[in-house]
């Protein structure tokens, strides 16, 4: 028998999950759709019946933790405590009703750290000791790994930069509160970014023909991608806010190199140069130069799970 | 012999000087004006002098290291780099000057970590392994000692709450930009608060018989506590200003203590009910409740003293 880990990646439109070995090959994947279990009980039971079908795939292999990423998720006590994007309010018990399940050792952090340990493991930071990952999804999330190891803080909640207030009096936020970076810098808010510049501006646009609804963060980029003007400065004034928040996570946490993990991070050039430029223009004097901005070294679309992954290793070997 | 360490705390305003025992025990204290200065060589030989009147005052004490909190002074290399509320612009070599005129080992660190490291070691978080010290003086400073540990960063700068951007396009900065926390969060803060509320209202205020050169946060610490408006509701709008500054300072490390030291620190009941309320309210709802605000527990005059004597204790017992 050889062992693997599982890694699992709870985000609010989706749950990935992946069969990862100790060198990082993810040997199996599933998903299921976070949204879709009102219920947290619910999820416990789907989530619980894809480990055991990797059990069943992969008779070979022993599974000997579980590492989960999920928004808000308790390092300490392996709780998710009101997370803004999920449904399931108040504190909901991820490690103990998956361990009770599963009779596996579970381990739980939140996403944003485990992208960070992920990219330490098995990504570009295996060189540095001084770094931030910053997670473009759905929301807005950061871990740091500063002076050699995460930053937990008293309940493992350091790094909430995803609600640092960006605009006071700006954007509602899901938190219940206004301006926050998130409603700016992320997949939803480089669509509300369009949407706004769809009202401010009468210029020609292809959006136009689409239902608010219907307008995504991927149709969006299509738009840029054949040069809407709109869509385009939907990514530079994305970029701008992006900047303004790195700026300001610089100077909290002087790292060598930032990493932009997740789909926004896939912009590429519709988003890198101008954020670079910003940066630099919006720094502290003392902070120019400082801090490269790279994308994740991680394989694109097996990144979140090894992170996740990453963090079962670590529980594993402790 | 008896052995003893010279903590000096370089402040905007004035730089202090004091032989500390390793109990805490402030033997001996002396100061000059750091702004006399224009020349950085000129103030290294000022401090020198003092560091040897010390020698020659306490000839029963053997002074082992000089432990130096600066704004913006580098752990790692001992410099200070572009402060901007000094007179020395760029880089200039603060460890390395004094070992050479003194002969003793120098150990150099923002103040604010500085502070964090006094609070440790002789005052009030003893018993913490997660906290921050904001130091309210010309500016505004933050160490954080989170996860047991100093916080640093790749080049020992992280913690520079200072210069997050509470408001775009607000107050212009000493550091060039706009909208930094320091210019409404600090004693030099409070006076621009004041002089901005002279201009939004027109009601009667003992402030308006100073000329807005005199008006100083003394001065309107005076003001309202024989209760003028104008005062009065410049330190509730601090207290707005820092309630927000720590909303994002606890958002990034997640402590179970925040310190307040420095003069601001001081206005008591002016200042602290409203903070702590506005804190709450502005919190995101995981933070609620998560961190006490309280008033440094050093006392009053030595506190800086003790943070740079408690940086020289922690280097003479590495």
């Amino acid at each position: 028998m050889r062992n693997a880990v599982v890694g699992i990646d709870v985000g609010g439109t989706n749950s990935v999950f992946g069969l990862v070995s100790e060198s990082g090959e993810i040997l199996g994947r599933k998903s299921i759709k976070t949204g879709d279990y009102e219920r947290f009980e619910d999820f416990v039971e789907a989530a619980s019946e894809v480990v055991e079908s990797f059990r069943i795939d992969f008779p070979e292999i022993k599974i000997v933790t579980v590492g989960i990423g999920a928004p808000d998720a308790n390092y300490y006590n392996g709780t998710i405590e009101h997370a803004a994007n999920l449904k399931w309010s108040g504190v909901v018990p991820l490690r103990r009703s998956l361990e009770k399940r599963l009779g596996l050792p579970i381990v739980t952090t939140n996403d944003a750290n485990a992208a960070a340990l992920g990219e330490k493991l098995f990504g570009g930071a295996k060189a540095s000791d001084h770094f931030v990952v910053v997670t473009l999804g759905t929301g807005l999330g950061s871990g740091f790994y500063i002076d050699g190891k995460i930053l937990y803080g008293k309940n493992s909640f350091a790094g909430e930069i995803g609600h640092m207030v960006l605009f006071p009096e700006g954007r509602v936020c899901g938190c219940g509160r206004r301006g926050c970076a998130e409603t700016y810098v992320s997949a939803t808010g480089l669509v509300r970014t369009a949407v706004e510049l769809l009202s401010e501006y009468m210029i020609e646009s292809s959006l136009r023909d689409l239902s608010l609804r219907s307008i995504t963060s991927k149709k969006v980029y299509d738009a840029a991608v054949v040069g809407d003007w709109i869509a385009l400065e939907a990514f530079n004034r994305t970029a701008e806010y992006l900047g303004q928040v790195l700026v300001d996570t610089v100077m909290f946490s002087n790292p060598d190199t930032i990493f932009l993990f997740g789909g926004l991070a896939n912009a590429g050039d519709l988003l890198l140069p101008r954020l670079r430029e910003a940066f630099e223009r919006k720094s502290l004097e003392m902070f120019r130069g400082s801090a490269d901005i790279r994308i994740s070294q991680l394989p694109e679309a097996g990144a979140a799970i090894l992170g996740a992954a990453a963090l079962a290793w670590e529980e594993f070997h402790r």
